[in-house]
Formats: C-alpha cells, structure tokens, sequence
C-alpha cells in the first residue's frame, strides 16, 4: 500500500533520524531538503527536537537555510526562546522581512512572548502606522478578547453584489482561517451586518449583499474576558466571531482556532488552582521554563495559609490530648478519618467546580445539590462504615465501642465533607469569585477539622471520655 | 445608542419575562414570536429555562408553534431530556419531518443520547440506506474519531476546473461548517487531496483542482483516539480534517466545532481522575443528570483502595504508640505534617500531569524535573519549617527539641513529596497510562505514611524516645 501516507508522527521520526545522520556529516542542505518534506508546524516541531538533541547553532543554520516565505510560517511556529535564539542570530534585513510577512495576530503572539529589548527593536524597524496598531493590541488585557483578534478580516460594502464580493475577497486573497466570515459596515464604521463566505458562494451573483447578510449575529465587547468568549464559541459553534469596541465598532475578529488555546490555557488555569498553585503571572510559561523561585511563588501562598488552618487542628487535639492518652489507639485511626473527610470533599467540590465550569450546575441549584450529596454522603458514608467496623474489631482486634466511634465518626464525616465541598463553591461562585480558587486544599483542611471535632464527640459519647 | 445591539444575555432575559407573562394568560402566539427573535442555539436554552420555570407542557406547545424549519435546529441543541418529552407527546408526522431534515451528525448526537426504545421508532421510520449508515456510526467506539465526524463533505474530482467546482458546491449548499475543506477521492474512493473553500474563491476559474489541490495533508484515521484527534486540530489550527479507514478511503470528515466539546470532556476527564472520581460510564451526563448510585459508584472505588492505605498508617501509628503516648504533644503536629505533605505532593503531580497533557513536559525530561522539584522542595520546605519553628517554640510554647523534630521533618517531608508527585506520573505515563488515573489522593495517602514515618524517626533522634 505504497500510496497510502504515513501518520505524520512516524514520518517526522524517521526524517530526525536521517537528517542528524547529516547534521554530524554536515550536509545541511540535504537536511534542509528533508525538513521542507514538511508543513510548516511540522519542520518548527523538528527544529525544536533538533534543538534539544543538538544544539542552537544548528538549528539556526538550517532555519536559515529554509525557503524565505516558508521561513516565516515556521518562525511564527517555534517557542519563544527559540525566537529570541534566532532572532540574536540573524541580520537585521532577514529580521525585517520574517516581521513584515508574518500574519498580524502571529505578530501580536511573537512580540507578547519576546523580551522587552527585542520587541522595541522589532517595533524600530515598523512602519509608524503599523507600531501604532501593534502597539493598541499589546495594550489590550492579557486574557480578554482585545488579546485574541486579528485586524485582519474582509470588508464588504452593503450595496455590493455578491459576484463585486467575491472578486474583492479575491483581490485581497486572505488567510484560509480569516475569510470564512465577512463583515459589513457602516460609514462609520459600526459593524451592521455578517455574510459567510459559504452564503456568497451559493447565492446568485447579482444578489445584494444587504439582502444576506445576517443582522443578529453574535459579537464580542473587546474587553470581554477570554473564558466568556470561549464560552459563546462553544455555544455556537462558529469559525469566527466580530470584536466590537463601546461605540459598536469593528476592531477585528477572533478566529475559533485560537479559541482552542484558550480552552486548554483556562483548563489548566482551574486544574491549577483547584490543587493549590496560584498562577501570579498569568504566563503562558511551560513546567520546564518556569524558574524554581517562580514555582516556589507559586506554591507557597497555599501552604502558608493552610498553616493558620493546622494551628487550629493542633488545638483541637491538644484539647483532648489527656482524654487521648488514656485511649492511645484512637490516635491510629485520625489519619483514615481526616484523609477520607479530604477526599471525599474533594471529589465533590471537584465535580461542582466543573459542573459550574461547563454551565450544568447553576447557583441556583443549591438545594437540589446539597439533597443530592447528602444521599451520596450516607450511602458512601455507609459503605465505609461497615468495612471499617469489620477492620477495627477483626484486624485490629479492638473492643466493639472503638469500632462504633471510628464508624459513628466515618459515616458523619463523609456526610459533611460531601456537603461542604459541595456547598462551598456554589458560595464562592454566588459571591462573584471564581470557584476553583477555593482550591481543594482548602476545603481538605476544614474538613480536617471538622473531622476530628467529630472524631472526639464520638470518643466521648461511646467510650465516655 | 438604539442601533447597538445588546448583549444576546440580557436580551434573553428580558424576553424570557415577557414570555412567562404571556404564558400566564395563555397568549402562546406572543410568546411563541418573541423567541422568534433569537436563534436557534438561544431559542433551545430559553425552551430549557421554560421547562424548569414553568412545566414541560408549555414547552412542548410553544415548541409546536415553532416554525418547520427552525423547530429541526432548536430540537437538535435540546437536552435529551426534553428530546425524549417532546418526541412523546408530537405525531408521528411531525417526528419524521424533525428525524429527516437533522443534519446527520446532529442525528447521530441525538441518537447516541436517546433511550433504545426511542431509537428504534425513529429508526423504523428511517429509509433504509440511512439507517444502515446511522447504524455504521453509531456504532463506533465513544472516544473515537469515527464518533465525531459526519459524511456530509463535498467531493470534487481532480479533473474538474475551478468553476466546475464552485457551481458543484452551488448545487449541494451545504450547511457552513462542512463547506470550507472540499475533499478529492479517486476511483477507489481513497483520498487524493483537499482543497479549502478560499482556495477555490481566490483561484482562476479555469484552474483545474489537481492542480490547487493539496496532497500532504492531515489525516484522522477513524479508531484514532478522541484526544489525539483535538491534539492534531490544536497544534495544526485546521477548521475540519478528513476522517480515513485502514484502506485511506475517505469515511467522513470532523470539523472543529465539534473539537471544543471533545476538549472540555477531556479536560473534565482529567480533573476529575486527579480528584479521585472515576467516570465508570464515559457519559456525558451532567452531574444532575447522575443519579445518587452513580455518584457513589465513581467515588467509592478510590475511598476504598485509600482505606488499605491507612491500614499501613495505623500500623505505623500504632508501633509507635508506647512512645508517642510519652510525648502525647507531638500528636498535635501530625495533621499539619501529613496535610502539608499531601498537599504539596498534588501540586508537583498536578504541574506534571497537566505538563503532560498539553505536551509541555515529555517522559524525557525525568531527570530535568528532578532536579527542578529537588530544589523547589528545598526552598518551600524551609520556609515552612522557618515558619514553623516559631510556631512550635513560641505560639504553642514547647521545647526547642521538638520543635526541631517537626521542623526537620516538615523539610524532609516537602522535599519526599514534591518527588513523589512529580516522579509517579512520568512513571504511569512510561507505562503508557494516564498519568490522570493515578489520582492525588493515591499520592496524598503514600506521602501520608512517608511523612509519619520520618516524623518518628526525627523524634526518636532528637528527643531519644
């Protein structure tokens, strides 16, 4: 089946293998020829292997190498670091024309990663008008929708035909993902009307363009927050959707391909924080790349305030210390009780957390939630119960009273846990906040508290402590 | 400011208590054409309000008196909840007009979420051919690229010319999101090559397609996992990709929109694996949906294998019990040791196993971690014993002794756990598993037992018990 193409994973393996082989001979140009086999997210993926199994030099001297228009995708392709590598590397005349050709939303991605240096060095060499636009853009928020569009859509006149339309489209011969949707404004420049480029091909050629446009389409305020148009991405469905400024003015468009960025950047964002690391920076840094002070940062803020958290804990025990010693084999059992009151909270507040994340579960639902989780925290509770009864008195060989403490403690515990981490972030999200940032730490330590609280009450009523 | 548009939120909402008054004096026109204004996305989320606000009876009847057309598309973005009452309570007639005009992946979609009995009437009233292609689809394993695509997509042959082409696509009109890739089969019906929508608008009508067709493009193969296919559309940017069999014949394509709904699952996968939940039945249930057994039957799995894990907690406790019954105050401190342990072992595990998925950190990078966490935990575990040391000494009072015994572990500790979170997922992951499964409670309980562990042996150190 000699026709028939490679997955493309196996195909990159395969060329990295053959052109180190000419990387150590030095026959660059037939590696050169090797990589331009590939698509240009492909040949930076390779570049980048070729980075880390060889060295930068290298891998600078094949990017030279490549192809100039082809050089200019696969730039827009490769890391950061990379960037800054090559960058460094290369004539200001090379520079000059990988920034003049790349897309303006690349541009915009590029220059918000580079250090500052090297951005005010690029801007040097950029048309006025063009570093004034770049310039807007950089301003715009981090994570709202002025960070996402490009300027780069199609304009339509509404008193055009459609057969006027496509020889425009033709003309200005744009990006696949940007002409899908045009967009129709008025003189000025409020944004009136949305047309597909599918809607153009299949109408009549002397249609009107006001006649197909679409005037209740969906759009986005520039300043919304990125998590709220991914939202209406997802929604809706569409390819693309207009960016409008206060005045209802046309200032781009998002493209749903960096949607899917977005997607994955707020998942990790809420993974992060439902497990206690806070994200300062906001950065779009990998594991590897971030320092280790920056991960300390990170990590730290949690762990400290948990501190406060276990100071009380403390107290709770040494309260009971005396009672404790007298009956020194309840102390082997408060790690099972305080870990599973974790954990099942957890798991709850991990399932609200998401549920309010993808809009199944509303503030609104509070009660129908809390009834739930109550019957899920006695039927698990109750399950937990009976295999402890049966460790605490056979394995353990204790006295059936500490067996009905442990127990009476267990299904308690498991029903609280299972309310307060579902309660809490129905709360947190009522008050505004985002609810992964109770993070499930947080939720681990009161119910650590509770547990015990409970844990002791019981020890007092059964064995009359 | 009249001409703006609002946002479509507060329009909803606006509308939605004019329709509820309207309801109430049973003027089902009125409201029947205030949700004419919205689209078909909205009109189905406003029916869904109404059915909880009101009755599903109201629902069904304004959903009657929706026009022909629109009813089809607002019935395809209805939960299956309300599909199921409303293919209840309409006629026969009207269900075959709603069943034959569905595009056939949103066919699929309702099918694969609709009761059995509730399949097979529709399906008896499906012509044959169709039910046997719906059949074939419904049929692919949940998670897999065959699951996802749809068979409408648009042929062209290579022979053909530009405008050949253009007035085929005329001829079809298909829905916008399948239009913009066109595929190339040859005789065989293998996959020759794609061409994308704006190649054809910007290309000379008398170009002939093999010439513009591009022919080393990315493929699906229709088992590929679900996961690698939003990989592939991730890291590409593409809007749709052809789906292939073993044989490369082109079976159906994917088109993004539906990638965003396969992202939010996988990422709702992770984080619910990370936190201990194990989706037993792959559903997209909401967590409203599920009922209590179900819950409990996804959380109790990982409760009880955690439950012979602090069997090994008690025992450690327990042969050490003569001793700690001495010194009863160094109980107090155990919560915070295991707590901070568990804790600071979910976010080394959590970076890892988010760094894994988005492909930030390989298996490769075991030694670069390492060293990386290593260091972290040295940091972040001084600054806790710093911290703790005043509060042992000073707060609680209690000999410097002890306080060098906890602070000593707390360092060991943090070091011991920020290891083990970020070493047991490079490990799952080389034995090719999701680094996911293994879940922070299982890391929380190992470093639990490590962490009593060190502290009595620090105890027995510095306070010679």
């Amino acid at each position: 089946m000699d026709n028939i193409p490679m997955d493309s994973e196996e195909l990159m393996e395969e060329s990295l293998d053959k052109i180190y082989e000419w990387l150590d001979e030095k026959k660059y140009f037939q590696a050169r020829d090797e990589l331009l086999k590939f698509n240009s997210v492909d040949i930076a993926e390779m570049l980048e292997e070729i980075c880390e199994e060889k060295d930068i030099d290298m891998t600078i001297i094949l990017f030279r190498l490549l192809h100039k228009d082809i050089s200019v995708e696969v730039f827009a392709e490769l890391s950061s670091d990379t960037q800054v590598n090559i960058i460094n590397a290369i004539t200001d005349k090379e520079l000059d024309y990988i920034v003049s050709e790349l897309d303006f939303d690349d541009k915009i991605d590029v220059l918000e990663e580079l250090p500052a240096n090297i951005v005010s060095q690029i801007l040097e060499n950029t048309p006025k008008n063009e570093r004034k636009l770049i310039n807007t853009f950089l301003n715009y928020p981090d994570t709202c929708a002025g960070s996402l569009m490009t300027p780069d859509y199609i304009s339509l006149n509404k008193n055009w035909t459609v057969q006027r339309a496509l020889e425009h489209i033709k003309e200005e011969g744009m990006d696949a993902e940007t002409v899908y949707t045009c967009y129709v404004k008025d003189s000025g420049r409020k944004l009136i009307g949305i047309v597909s480029l599918s809607t153009l091909v299949i109408s009549d050629n002397d249609t009107k363009i006001k006649d197909i446009m679409v005037t209740d389409y969906v759009f986005e305020n520039v300043y919304d927050d990125q998590e709220d148009v991914s939202e209406d991405f997802k929604k809706y469905g569409f390819l693309a959707m207009p960016v409008v400024d206060n005045e209802h003015r046309l200032v781009g468009i998002i493209t749903v391909d960096d949607i899917l960025d977005v997607m994955e950047e707020e998942a990790t964002e809420d993974i992060e924080r439902m497990n206690g690391v806070i994200d300062w920076e906001n950065s779009d840094k990998g594991y590897l790349d971030m320092s280790v002070w920056q991960h300390a940062i990170n990590r730290l803020p949690w762990l400290l305030i948990l501190m406060i958290a276990y100071i009380f804990t403390g107290m709770i025990i040494t309260s009971f210390e005396g009672r404790l010693s007298q009956i020194i084999c309840l102390v082997a059992y408060m790690p099972m009780l305080m870990g599973t009151g974790g954990n099942t909270g957890s798991q709850a507040a991990t399932l609200i957390i998401r549920g309010l994340a993808t809009n199944e579960v509303d503030t609104s639902d509070v009660l129908k939630v809390l009834w739930k989780e109550f019957r899920i925290g006695i039927l698990v509770g109750s399950v937990l119960s009976v295999v402890n009864f049966g460790r605490v008195c056979l394995l353990d060989g204790n006295s059936p009273a500490i067996a009905l403490t442990v127990c009476t403690a267990m299904l308690l515990i498991v029903v609280f846990a299972k309310i307060l981490g579902s309660m809490v972030p129905l709360i947190v999200k009522k008050m505004n906040l985002d609810p992964a940032l109770i993070a499930n730490p947080a939720i681990s330590s009161v119910s650590d508290m509770v547990a015990l609280t409970i844990y002791f009450a019981m020890a007092s009523v059964f064995l009359h402590l």
